[in-house]
């Protein structure tokens, strides 16, 4: 039996890109209803908050009329968060080959998981809207690990509940350290995609691993599983 | 100039109905997807849940899930949350005849404003959703004055955030001790509306108090503003 571990955001969803959009059309409302900055004045802060408290922080608007008026205004928050969400979950979809790379990997007789940093909650959110989530038998997620990935635990904790040997599976995600060299370091397998890598980084890794797989469209994992 | 202040949940809109409507379907679909109980079951032990948490807890879902199963079980967690609110914001609207009322106490030269107990976000957000925010002031809620209704300093902040006299405002709300009797305790007059109290209780309640307004629906308040 083997097991292939997935990351879920920029892996199988694009997700940084949808929050990218949410984020501009949320702004562009705040500034239309009253947040006295330009778009890019507005934008920029908003980037800055976000770098500094993390995208998995649930207050970012809050922050940012609380920097501009110097005390909250809930009716901009407000109308910036249900933007933000309307535009997210409007665009939210996998990316074009995420779908049949997983029934390519079931009919193959893979099992499939997830390995996510992020909340349990919001992660599992993602995958249901999509319907995606009867695909994988488990997601192991940072927050009821405790720990993010690239600490070792968190993989381990994922093979365990997968009752699989870590040779006997693969780690797929974005990042190379993150994700990739994670998993490596719990002796996965690892298969980095959509890594906008330079071709020199690229170069520089295969020297140093040999056995990682780098790929630029989730669609060429059927070459490799 | 008079200020009229508003409840918000079951004066100007029909929250309780909206949210029974949307928990019903959320049970349905975790039912349906694996929750081992009945529907029956499933929803008495979620209304047992609200009624020993409040309704304005977050994680209802949590707990029911972890009373079944002896832990959490995210999938159906974010199943029954995607579904709950995706229920409620389609149901989301004003009582049919709140629009034209405001815009009557508007043309009639009253300035508005709510009265809330609830989450500051959660309760403008249910404003911004239905564009109600630009007919009011001022949003007052018990979490940013740290105290619920019936407690006086919420409408005593709330008087002098609107620079109002209390014998130049009137309360308008569904609950009886909370909203109306707390406004009178404040020097405010006071309007009752949806209450479904008894023809009893209501007899009783003019016994005691001769200046009080009791009407069954929102229209009705034109014939007095």
């Amino acid at each position: 039996m083997k097991v292939v571990f997935f990351d879920i955001d920029d892996t199988l969803l694009d997700t940084s890109n949808f929050a990218k959009l949410a984020r501009e059309v949320a702004i562009n409302i705040m500034v239309e209803n009253g947040l006295p900055l330009t778009f890019d004045e507005a934008y920029t802060l908003l980037n800055e908050i976000i770098a500094q408290h993390g995208s998995n922080y649930d207050q970012h608007f809050n922050v940012l009329t609380k920097t501009v008026f110097g005390k909250e205004n809930p009716m901009l928050i407000a109308l910036g968060m249900i933007t933000y969400h309307n535009v997210k979950f409007a665009l939210l979809r996998p990316f074009p080959k995420t779908l049949d790379v997983l029934i390519h990997l079931k009919t193959k007789g893979y099992k499939l998981a997830v390995i996510s940093n992020g909340k349990t909650i919001k992660q599992w959110e993602k995958l249901v809207r999509l319907n995606l989530h009867h695909f994988f038998d488990e997601i192991i997620t940072s927050q009821e690990v405790g720990l993010d990935k690239p600490n070792i635990r968190i993989f381990e904790q994922a093979l365990e509940r997968m009752n699989v040997k870590a040779e006997n599976s693969i780690m797929v995600g974005n990042k190379f350290d993150v994700d990739v060299l994670g998993g490596i370091n719990a002796g996965m397998g690892g298969i980095l995609v959509n890594s906008k890598l330079s071709k020199e980084e690229i170069k520089k890794i295969h020297l140093e691993y040999d056995d990682i797989v780098i790929i630029d469209n989730i669609s060429e994992l059927v070459d490799y599983l």
